[in-house]
């Protein structure tokens, strides 16, 4: 089997076997294959697509590239949440103890951040004596014990996705559903998902500009979980600013907080509320959407999964009386406002700008070796649809000190602000729902 | 400038600018840019193609990678000819004396043949003495004393040509038109023409195996003629079957010598004679093709191209009398037939299976390392068209000796051939023109 002729086969359109697949990446893992055959071959693909049988192989090829984490000693079905990246996104720390709390087994693996998104595993260390790191027997007992751990990734997982995603990047072959979808799956594969429920952001903030590339993809990744067996749902959300109103570190465990307390944002609560009912489902604990979403409720607002909560934090080494005396979570010395320039309506906020705003404050990193400040970050005050007139309060930020950086990243939150003369509705979080069975949209 | 934002310019279909092309070949070239993102850029322009202003540019950016041979020092218009590869192809030994002896200066370079393909300067070395390296003056001199030199490839010409070509062959994207056709043009541009006329061979011996496809190419070649402001002609010639009878070095020389004395096979006739017209005309020694192939026969039918010959080979050092003594060239001292294992007429001969055989007989080069046999090779006995018997000859290999590997070779060269039970009329050999005005099929 040689490469060339790979490429060859795939660049006319055809369909490469699973054998071809595993030579490709396995060949590329070894360094036997060159970055140069593999990134003609990801332009091809980009060209030409892939079938479902092609990206689930490529899936696992990739998912069996490196450690593989077998949660096999957990009881019940493991069901994990991907989000497909996003601004101010701190689900995982409401979805993990409510999912926890109605018996559906939580085994997480989360990244940190880099650039303008954050990480999960950051935000967990906003909380003083949180412990990231379990050993593999620890992680597994605390998940049959309490139903929750939320770890760091550790070990060699998935290198020839992260391999084939650094080579992509510089090469113009990042935007191929197929080889979006077969990194996003591999990577939860790799992680031990039982069955996976995605959340596909969409809009102008997003990757995915329309909902039409947005289905798509998510159609992708479903087709894989159902090739590979791992029963998956894409819930599509809409993008067009971030989600909730805190974006930074400690801020967002706050909010998560506030939202467990059943005072969450809106928007925050309610994809929370989805996305979990997904994982309910798929985990096996409730036969409809509509069951779910009642046992949800009842955990949410009965104090249920604020308790989970509480003890899972006690459980990896933090304090749980965070969860009631959010002063006990780093607090910035400094509060400043960002006054609105303009009057009107606000039509829409760029997420990403924001992500940048909060990364240059110091709540992420510019590169992998920056030192994150739990405390800063950005707190809007006005969100799409709000009026604001000129000198109003759009943002706080939370800050170390006053200076020229600040002065940037104020006119960088008010550049991220569009307005209209006109009433603004925002438009529905929720936009549909891709499974087995389809597309449905709300 | 970034080179993955050309990649993903020209991946959208863009087209790159002059400023664009210089920068990712010069980059590349220099290292700066690796290979893998040229790949990428390759297979984007496979798919994409690239418009006639940024083929040229390419083509310049190539030529002026490395070392440009300086042609002005030789007074007239210096046209070069290239084929896009055949076996069995001496048209350079014929057409160069022939066109010498209208009055219109050669002052060629060659290469040297590797696998299947023979090459001009190892036919030319063929003759005890002929020397194919000259100094720059020695050439310019030669030329415009005697209006003909042909030389080796020296110095370090189109770099980026052969670092992206060898690069194209291992990531499956060396079917490109565009790249192609910049490639050829790189090459005879650097090697200082002012005209050119291109030899684009079809059929199922060739690279291109349609008309259309050969048309094509033929046409891609033209308009970069035309943007960079060489007068560029293309004929499409047939390649179902090699081109004269003999293939082999001193067996090619002798067949080179009986078309220049009149008496050659008459394909390779007719191909010398137009291809000849074209650069007459084209070095502005005609008006008109008529008055060109008039000249030229006049020039080949009164011995004037032979006496050219002479002259030409005399001055690299060649003994001038091989013209009139074939018997001067190297003689394998064994002639083995091949018998036919059919009756029937001869549909189809394989050109490529054919330039193998020889090279196996050792003719040619199985690597750049190999050392050639100048005598061995084959001259068919049969070509398409012909009748033949089982047991009677389709051709004869001149050999060193008679071995288990020359039996190999007589297989070879009796599964080149197909046969068909009712008569069969060759394809014509020239099949169109294409030049500045368009394209014309005979």
């Amino acid at each position: 089997m040689r490469a060339v002729d790979i490429i060859h086969k795939k660049r006319n359109g055809g369909a490469l076997s699973k054998d071809e697949l595993s030579f490709l990446i396995k060949g590329y893992c070894q360094g036997d294959i060159p970055d140069y055959q593999l990134s003609a071959w990801a332009m091809a693909v980009f060209f030409r697509g892939m079938n479902a049988e092609e990206t689930a192989n490529l899936t696992m090829a990739m998912a069996e590239s490196g450690d593989q984490v077998d949660l096999s000693p957990i009881h019940g079905i493991k069901v994990d949440k991907h989000s497909t990246g996003g601004v101010g996104d701190k689900t995982s720390l409401i979805i993990g103890p409510l999912v926890a709390s109605c018996g559906v087994p939580v085994a997480k693996m989360s990244g940190r951040g880099l650039g303008h998104t954050g990480g999960t595993i950051d935000k967990m260390e906003a909380m003083a004596g949180f412990r990231t790191e379990l050993t593999r027997d620890e992680f597994i007992a605390q998940v049959n014990d309490i139903g929750l751990a939320i770890v760091g990734q550790s070990g060699n997982m998935t290198p020839a996705d992260k391999k084939l995603y650094a080579l992509r990047d510089v090469t113009a072959t990042v935007e191929s559903i197929p080889l979006i979808a077969s990194s996003v799956m591999s990577k939860k594969i790799a992680a031990g998902a039982d069955a996976i429920v995605l959340d596909v952001k969409t809009g102008s903030g997003a990757f995915m500009k329309t909902l039409e590339d947005s289905e798509k993809l998510a159609k992708a990744m479903v087709e894989i979980g159902t090739e590979v067996g791992r029963q998956t749902a894409a819930l599509i959300s809409d993008m067009d600013q971030p989600l909730g109103y805190a974006i930074g570190n400690a801020l967002e465990v706050q909010e998560a907080i506030d939202t467990l307390h059943g005072k969450g944002p809106e928007d925050l609560t309610t994809l929370c509320l989805a996305l979990s009912s997904h994982m309910v489902v798929l985990g096996g604990r409730a036969g409809s959407l509509a069951e779910a979403d009642a046992m949800l409720r009842d955990r949410l607002y009965s104090g249920a999964a604020l308790e989970k909560f509480k003890v899972f934090v006690a459980a990896q080494g933090g304090n749980p009386a965070v969860a009631d005396d959010p002063s006990l979570l780093p607090q910035a010395p400094l509060v400043l406002e960002v006054p609105s320039e303009a009057d009107g309506y606000v039509a829409a906020i760029q997420a990403e700008e924001l992500g940048l705003a909060a990364m240059l404050l110091g709540a992420g990193r510019a590169t992998k070796e920056s030192v994150i400040d739990y405390a800063v970050g950005v707190v809007l005050q006005r969100k799409v649809g709000d009026h604001v007139r000129k000198g109003e309060t759009l943002a706080l930020l939370h800050v170390r000190e006053d200076n020229a950086s600040v002065r940037d990243v104020i006119r960088r939150v008010q550049s991220a602000y569009t307005f209209s003369g006109e009433p603004v509705s925002p438009s529905p979080l929720l936009l549909s729902v891709v499974t087995e069975q389809g597309v449905q949209r709300f």
